[in-house]
Order: C-alpha cells, then sequence, then structure tokens
C-alpha cells in the first residue's frame, strides 16, 4: 500500500476540518469517502468537497462501499465505540476523534474489538504532539523529576458563553453530548495529566456544579481530588464559566516543580534531591538549593490534528508507532466517569471503575434529558483554533 | 497615656524577637516585663535584657506585678485563649500570638472575655500589614473584581526539614502544638484567605495526610475544597514537604482574575464584566476583551510584626482601628479546625463549626500523642525572616 484511502464518518464541526486536511495537507493519505446523515452537511460536502469524495448518507452506506482503507469518526460522542467497532469488524482500520466515547463500558467493548482486529486504532490526542507535553512527559519519565509528589492542573480557559451552547440542541445534554466541560473541552488535559505523568488514580473524590453558569444541564464547573497509588496527591480544576481563566499545569517531584503556563515550561530544580537533603541537613529554617531552569521547547505546535493523521496514516502505511494509540483513550475517559460518579454519589470513587454503575448513573440522566433529536437544530461552527 | 508599657509572656522564638522590637523600635511602646517558665529562657533574659525589664518565672507573677498595660502573649498555642482570659480579667490590653489557639470552643471564650472588657484586643496578624494583601483586599472590597467566583491558594513553600521538627518535642505533636502546617505554618493564609475576601465558606471538605513527609504526628500535606453562599468554590493547598513549592493565590470574579505571586499583584480585567457579555454575545466561540494589568503595590512590605505592634501601641493611645482585632482570630482557626474534622470524619463539614465535636475529636488525639511535656527538650530558633 503506498496511499491510505481515508471515509470520514460525521462531517460536521472536526470532521469538516479533517476533511481539508485530508485533501491537501498529509503525505500518503487520500480523501475518498465521506458521510452524514443530516442533509444539510451532505449537501455541504456535494458543494465543497471534490467530485472524487463518495458522499454517503448512512454508515451502513459507507462500510459497504469498501471505498477506504481507514475510517476517521468524527460523530457525536455517543457514537464512537459502536461506529469504531462496525468499522473493525469490516476490517478498517480506525481513527476516533476525542472522546472514545461517553462512558467506559461501550469503549472497553470498542478496545476489546480492536484487539480482535489486525488494524490499526488510533485517537485524536492531537495536543500529544505539542512539543510542550512532550517534554514534560520527557522530563518525568526520564526521571529528571523523580517521584512525583503532586499534580495540580487549573484548566478554566475554556470560556463558553450562552449562544455556544445554543448552538446545537445536543450540546450540553446528558442525552445529546452525555457530558459538559470535563466531556467536551477537557479531554486532551485529562489524557496527558495521565500520559505526561504516567500515573493513573486509585481514587477520586470530585466536585462538579451543573448548569452553573448557563442554562445547561451538564456540567460547567468541576474540582477533583485524586489520590495516586504511590501517596501522591492531585487537583484538576476546570470550568467553562471563567474569563479569561488559566491553564497552569503544576507538577512537584523530589527534585523540584515543574509549571507548564503560558507556553511555557520551566523546572525549578532542586541540587540535592529533597530526601537525601532532608536525611542530611543539621539546622533548623533550611531548605535545598533551587535552580530555576526554563527549559527549551521545540516549535512546531501547529501539527496538532496533522501531527495526529500524519502519524496514523505512517502507522498504517510504515507501521510508525503510534502517538495515540486508540485504547489509550479509556484512560481519560474513567477519570471523567469517576468525576461525575464521585459528584452524583457525593463520595470516594475507587479505580477501576465501577462501569456498570457509572452506566447506571448516566442513564438515569439520559431519561430525563431534555434533548430530544428530532427537535433539535444545529449550527456548524468555525473550530479555527479550538482543539 | 503618654506610652504603654508591654509584659511578654513566653520569650522563645517569637517572644525574645518582639522584645527587641519594643526595646527600641516601636515608637509610645516600652518592654516593662517578661515572663517565661523554662530557666534557660529567663536565664537569657537575665543576660540579653535590660536591668530595668523584670522577669517573672509564671504568668501569675506577671500579672499581679502590674508592671505594664498590655501583654503579648507568645506561649505555645494551647495557652493563648486562657491566657487572654486571665490577662483581661487584670484588666491589662491583650495582644495575642498567632493562632489564636488551637480549637474554637476555648478561642470563643477569650472573645466573649474580650466583648466583657474595655480593653483592647489584637492579633499578631502581620500578613495584614502586607501591602500587596491590603490591595488585593482592596481590589475585591470596592468591587473592582466583580462578584468572586472562585479563590484559589497554593501556599506550599513552607519547607521544613525533618531536623527542624526534632527541635523541640512539642513541635508537631497533638499534645505540644495541637496540629501541624495548618496551625503553626498557615494561619496567616488562612485569615487573608477570607480577610481579603470578605468570604467565610459555608462547608468544607478537606483531605488531610499525617506525618507522610516527616516522622511526626500531626498533618504535613493538606487539600481543602470550600463552598461559599455565593456559590463560588475555593481550594486551600499546603504541605510543609515540598521544595521549593510555590505561594499562588489566584482570585476569579465577575470582572476578570486577579492572581498574587512572586510579590506582585496581577489583575486580568474584563473591558465588558462577564454576565453583561454572556448576555448580549451572538457569536459562537467568543470571549470578552480582557486586559493585563500590572496592578502597584506601594513598599513597606517590611513593616509586618513591627507594623501590627505599632498599630495596637496607637490603638491603645490614641484610639487608631485595629489591623488585626483579637476577635477576628477565630476565623481562620475555624477553617483549619474544620479541614481537621473533615479529614477525621472523611466527610463534609458544614459552618458554623460544631466546635464540641471538634473538641472531642482533638482531645482523643492528645491522649494518644507520643508528645511528653516532661520529656522534652527545646531548641530556640532565629525566626528571623519567618513570620
Amino acid at each position: 500500500m503506498s496511499i491510505v484511502r481515508y471515509g470520514i464518518i460525521g462531517i460536521g464541526n472536526m470532521g469538516s476540518a479533517h476533511a481539508q486536511s485530508l485533501l491537501s495537507e498529509i503525505k500518503g493519505a487520500e480523501l475518498t469517502a465521506v458521510c452524514d446523515i443530516r442533509e444539510e452537511r451532505l449537501k455541504w460536502a456535494e458543494e465543497q468537497l471534490p467530485e472524487n469524495v463518495r458522499k454517503y448518507s448512512t454508515p451502513k452506506e459507507l462500510f459497504e462501499s469498501r471505498n477506504m482503507d481507514a475510517v476517521l469518526i468524527c460523530t457525536p460522542h455517543y457514537d464512537h465505540p459502536a461506529l469504531a467497532i462496525e468499522a473493525f469488524q469490516h476490517g478498517y482500520h480506525v481513527l476516533v476523534e476525542k472522546p472514545a466515547g461517553v462512558y467506559t463500558k461501550a469503549v472497553q467493548q470498542m478496545n476489546d474489538a480492536a484487539a480482535q482486529s489486525d488494524r490499526k486504532f488510533g485517537i485524536m490526542y492531537n495536543q500529544r504532539t505539542n512539543p510542550l507535553y512532550q517534554k514534560l512527559r520527557d522530563l518525568i519519565q526520564s526521571g529528571e523529576l523523580g517521584e512525583i509528589r503532586r499534580t495540580n492542573w487549573i484548566i478554566t480557559d475554556w470560556y463558553r458563553s450562552q449562544n455556544y451552547y445554543n448552538s446545537g440542541g445536543w450540546r450540553a445534554t446528558w442525552a445529546g453530548e452525555g457530558g459538559g466541560v470535563l466531556l467536551n473541552q477537557d479531554p486532551h488535559q485529562l489524557d496527558l495529566w495521565q500520559w505526561t505523568t504516567g500515573m493513573m488514580p486509585k481514587r477520586i473524590r470530585a466536585f462538579c456544579h451543573f448548569g452553573k453558569y448557563r442554562n445547561i444541564e451538564v456540567e460547567d464547573d468541576v474540582t477533583a481530588y485524586v489520590e495516586y497509588e504511590n501517596g501522591a496527591t492531585g487537583l484538576f480544576i476546570t470550568t467553562t464559566g471563567e474569563a479569561p481563566g488559566t491553564n497552569r499545569f503544576e507538577i512537584n517531584g523530589d527534585n523540584g516543580k515543574i509549571v507548564v503556563e503560558d507556553g511555557k515550561l520551566t523546572f525549578w530544580r532542586l541540587r540535592t534531591p529533597e530526601p537525601q537533603f532532608n536525611a542530611e541537613f543539621t539546622g533548623g529554617f533550611g531548605s535545598p538549593e533551587c535552580w530555576k531552569c526554563e527549559i527549551p521547547v521545540q516549535d512546531g505546535g501547529e501539527e496538532q490534528h496533522k501531527g495526529i493523521l500524519r502519524n496514523f496514516t505512517n502507522a498504517i502505511l510504515h507501521d510508525e508507532a503510534l502517538l495515540a494509540p486508540g485504547e489509550e483513550g479509556i484512560k481519560g475517559l474513567t477519570l471523567s466517569n469517576a468525576m461525575y460518579l464521585s459528584a452524583w454519589t457525593d463520595n470516594w470513587v475507587e479505580l477501576p471503575l465501577d462501569s456498570d454503575l457509572f452506566y447506571e448513573k448516566l442513564m438515569e440522566r439520559v431519561k430525563n434529558s431534555t434533548f430530544q433529536k428530532e427537535a433539535s437544530e444545529t449550527i456548524t461552527l468555525n473550530v479555527k483554533g479550538t482543539h
């Protein structure tokens, strides 16, 4: 194979952006098919996409056309796992948009289907191409920071107005989207939180506020406290209600602290690791000598979605290692599922998550959701500059 | 009265530093008496303090000498309320070191005694003289920030080695000190958290780790989540175990956000208040125009303890308003008491605090404390540069 033929399922906000990339910017990739169940999006495709890109009105038609090697799933979140499973069954490689799904129970089934297939499976965690977080992961995984003691991510710069939420009837509903800021805005941070540190919590206590700042039924404000196996603690603080908000990720370890903020990575590095200093220090007040190190981060942060498309294409063509294996999508989703469950039960949630219990609690909310699929009107937003 | 004669009870770390200030640097103040139950500290006083400063070996002798107008209480925390009550009963003005005490039940009795007295009552909240926090309070209280939505104080730059804890047998024990980082290091921040914002939480969920980094029986790592009456949330994160740690206080409001860090105050000010922007915005993505404003903070941050001594002296002499009224000491202590209680009960704690329940739970720990008063050895540390 010298070229990967892609079919995109769902050509709304993200799908249409990826279509443009696949048409012109990804070496070794070709867009050969798209599919959308919405007439107005198919009409858009007829008008805007080349004639040789086939247009289908259902995933079934697309799957059966065999007019591609790989499918890129850009539908509403709920449909990701079922479509991925069907794609694997048809023998396609699968690249799924984030989040992996809405609840881990379905995502585990998707992972099982991937495991039984010999096709490639990727997830659009484009922030893994960001040199800032690659460097952070490098400093942690190589041992520069030492054993981690605390993680603290304030990610509150997701401002969304009421009018944004009004732009799609499915938005910010339990039935239509399955969650709010955790599910729509934060999947990347929830992934990076565990990918850069290499640690998943062992238990979570979260405080979610639902429709606090906007007339929506899902959460728009979350504070989550976690504890890790090694004794470290962590915080994840997020909202769509604040302006201008903050994006600051601090990680403390035996050898100092790292802060990622404003596109910069700063490492306050102890000359002597803290445990050693503590063992040897004979004074009263006093602390280890600390150097403020500005860590160089390479350019190239513009790759993002295109970086993932390139990597996935090369994985198929040349067996290049996947930067974001699809199976890892369940990790970030486990974190957000656990946060909801903690808030709903007003209690600790232990990991591994009880995925049946979460599914049950979610379905209670879906049942009472205000969202009605028939009645909803959807506006396609320009997502340039968003993730 | 043209001069206030001070007696200091407890001339250990802080008491001896205040003695030096009162001897030479506070206009209108005079040091006329000191008292300490420890022989080695009295010996120090005999050798280091002028002859006209009377030395007593018990508070009783000092109180009965009538050789002063005001007493400054610098004993271990547990003794603050009882000594203050006795001082009021003898008709003295009272300035108490922080914290106000160890448990609010006793501190409420101290406040009651103060209310029944016509003497001045102050607390050594010297950080209230810090122009940085005065300016922060000004921006909030004057309405510049608008309604508060979130407070987030990361105050983890309290590094203390094992050797520091070993310097006094009373240190970091339930019986000797009554707490750890919350009670010894954080009283100023716990005060400023509520003093600058003007808000006390309505409920608290805290996660305290006891002896996590050091061989001590009290807490050295705390994460506390709070909710306020107006719907705002807050976080207070503290430890003595990290180096170099962080001191960053972020407050978000309707008009933007303020960050106090590295001795600077930055106000990200929205041109249009967020609620108004949200009501008027008709686009998809988009957020209020925001100006990064560097707020000038006047010099003079060196006043600190001397500032409080000056203010308290002027309050007695000229009825100057107290910057830190003693009655307000109960607020910060309520916060730390509530954090312990939440951790001990692994549950929410509602305010007003159940002070009897807290006292009961504390006494269980005191009973099992490793600290034995007789056996302890104490080293006086140089507290220059600490608070």
